[in-house]
Parts: C-alpha cells; structure tokens; sequence
C-alpha cells in the first residue's frame, strides 16, 4: 500500500474493540485519523452510513472504504501492510488463533459488563464467570510471554485493549485478577510497557469514572 | 496436504454449523469420516476433549489436531486445501466476506431460535427480527447469484446450511421467505442444485420434525 492511504477510524476512547484497531496500526506504523463518535449522544452521518447494520464502533476506513468488526479489521490491517505479521504463519496456529480471538470476543467485554452493569447477587455471577474466562486465558497463555509465543501478536491486540477496563471489574467486583491469575497478569504488565499499546490504551482511572457516570444514567447507583 | 490426510468431523446431522464443514470438505473434493455425537444425551470424550470451553460441534480433527468454531474451520479448511478457493482473492472483499458470515453467525440461527423456541407474542417478534436479518441477506446479494459474484464461495458455505431449518420457521411463524425476499429464496434455490450442499444438508422436513420434538421437550407444545 502507498504512502498516500487515507486511513480513518470511527473512534470512541473507551472502547477496547477501537483499542484493537489503534492498536494494530501503530504496531504497523500506518498513519491514521481517529474521528471521536459521540456514542452515546448522536451519532455520525458518516458511522450511520458505513455500519448501518450495527451502527457500531469502529468503522475503519480505507480510502473511504469502510471495513467493520473489530477482529476482522486487525485482519484486514495485517493482510493490507504485511511487514511485522499479527497472524502466525502456519494455517494451524492461524486457526488457534482466530478461536482464541472469538472466544475473547464473546466472553470478556460481556461478563465484564455483567459486573459493572449489575449490582448483588448478579454481579456475584458476573464476576465469578469473567474470573472462569480470565482462567481460560492464563491456561491458553501457558508459560509463553505472550499468546502467540515470543513475539506480540494477533491475540494480544485482541486482548489487551480490555485491561483498561479491568481496574473498575475489580473496584465494582472486588478482587484482584493477580489473585486469581498472576501468569496472566504479568502478560497484562509486559504487554502494557510496549509503546503501541502505551499510545493507545486510555487511563483505567478515567474508564472507572466513565463506569461510574454510566452506572448512574442506567440508575444502578 | 497428503492423500493420507486423517480428517474427522464430530458431528450432528441437523446443525447448520457442522454443515458448513461438510460442505466445505466436499467443495474441496476432501475424504473424511463424520462421527455423529449425542448432543442432547451424553457428549463423547473425544468432544469433551477436543472442546473443553465450549463443548460443542462441529470439532474438527485434522490429522488428530482440534480445529474449532464453523467458520474458523471453513477458513482453514480453505488454507490447507487451497485449490478452488472459497474466500476472495482480495483483502478488501476478503474482509467483506467475514463481516458477512459473522453476521449470519450472530443473527440468523438465534432469530430463527426465537421462532421455534417461543409462542405467542415472543414468536411474533422472533418472526420480525428473522425476516429483518433475511431482508439485510437479500441486500447484500443484491443481483448477484452468489454472495461473493458469480461462484459459489466462503459466504454461500456459511448461509445455506441454515436452510435445512426454514421449513420449521416458515411453520411455526406462519410466513413464507419467498414473500419477503425473492432473491435470496431464489439463492436458496440455486445452492441447493449444487453436489455439495446436495449430499450435506438434512431434509427440512426431518428438521421440522425433530424441531418439534425439541419443543415438546421444552414443554411449549
């Protein structure tokens, strides 16, 4: 691809999926333009247009060209500017790769949000099946250093993006994941010093806060 | 790959999931053996084994070596046996095609659940939310025969094994696809004529009434 790609995100700051696609690209070194949507408010002609299906962040914009998902956007980055592969070589590794991606996908945002979207016993069930699903995920990770093994990859930008959500799951649960899973959250810390995902991830102090203004609009505070 | 390929399927003859599978190994001309599993009775170990997290079909055992989830399996299917491929050429369209199929994977056996798994008013909205989710299908094949253009691929392996199931939707919902969506019963049509599809998909009628078994089970009849 040429120096003259136009390359955009539909972006909100809080968002792990968006994380994933920012997160891609500067392990790239593409050059790109994050266009913040007001999710909550109003949002875009332009989103509307791209994802009338979902209506959902990120949009990923190629030349105007519109791209959807997260995971299959990571994908599509690492397909479009080969240098520095995400995605293991062989088809195998390929394919535990792309599992582990959808388990995440499935599970982690979502018994995350069964947390802080939750008070009492639900939040109780909520935090007993993220912790299921963090133990998952420390077992696929084994003693590598990361999922792929030595280098970062494909399902470490799956991933970490999620962490910055991790501390308000642990205030709001009331637990530690390093409890429960220390290989997993030593993969969190080494993952963090990288400066792909440093540029990116936000604040999870200023997650928790936006945790917390959410929680009163749904009326759980 | 070597004609000395071991390729098993742990299976179950009415899962739209395990069709894809099928039909993709008998696109790509590939030998296998299906070993058909209790699903509602006692898993075998070998699924348990194969599938810890989930402990669901299709697995896919290649050479002894677990491949999981239905369109992580075609992909890879399509990466091993690379000859007629199913996926486009292109990264863009290639792109396209997985938003695709992973929208059919989020919405078309779900809406179709909340048909034949309801009554009343439930039924009525599950019957809505399907016939939205065939109209958005219809869109994207537009004038197309196929989904990808004029050859059967990766998205038309993902969305046809769902048909064996449209019987019992049209039945309990009262409705007829081909009221709603022309062309996309028209696709449904031309699939159908192909070999593979032909000697992979149950008959709508045995689903129908295995579906209705299923529903006295769940004590709704």
């Amino acid at each position: 691809m040429s120096k003259g790609d136009n390359v955009v995100v539909l972006d909100f700051w809080a968002s792990p999926f968006c994380g994933r696609v920012k997160t891609a690209l500067e392990e790239k070194g593409v050059n790109y333009v994050s266009n913040e949507e007001d999710i909550i408010g109003k949002k875009s002609e332009l989103l509307l247009k791209s994802n009338p299906i979902h209506q959902k962040v990120p949009v990923f914009l190629h030349n105007d060209k519109p791209v959807l998902e997260s995971a299959i956007i990571v994908s599509y980055i690492d397909e479009v500017w080969p240098s520095n592969p995400l995605l293991p070589a062989n088809a195998y590794d390929r394919a535990q790769a792309r599992f582990l991606a959808d388990f995440i996908d499935k599970k982690v945002f979502e018994t995350g949000r069964s947390i802080w979207a939750s008070n009492g016993e639900e939040r109780e069930v909520g935090t007993r099946d993220f912790l299921e699903v963090i133990k998952h995920l420390e077992e696929a990770l084994g003693e590598k250093d990361y999922f792929g093994g030595d280098a970062f990859g494909f399902v470490d930008i799956i991933a970490i993006p999620h962490s910055a959500w991790f501390l308000a799951y642990e205030k709001l649960g009331g637990f530690k994941i390093e409890d429960h899973s220390p290989k997993f959250s030593a993969w969190i810390k080494r993952s963090l010093e990288r400066e792909s995902v440093k540029k990116v991830l936000p604040d999870p102090e200023k997650v928790y806060q936006f945790v917390l203004h959410f929680r009163k609009m749904l009326e759980l505070e």
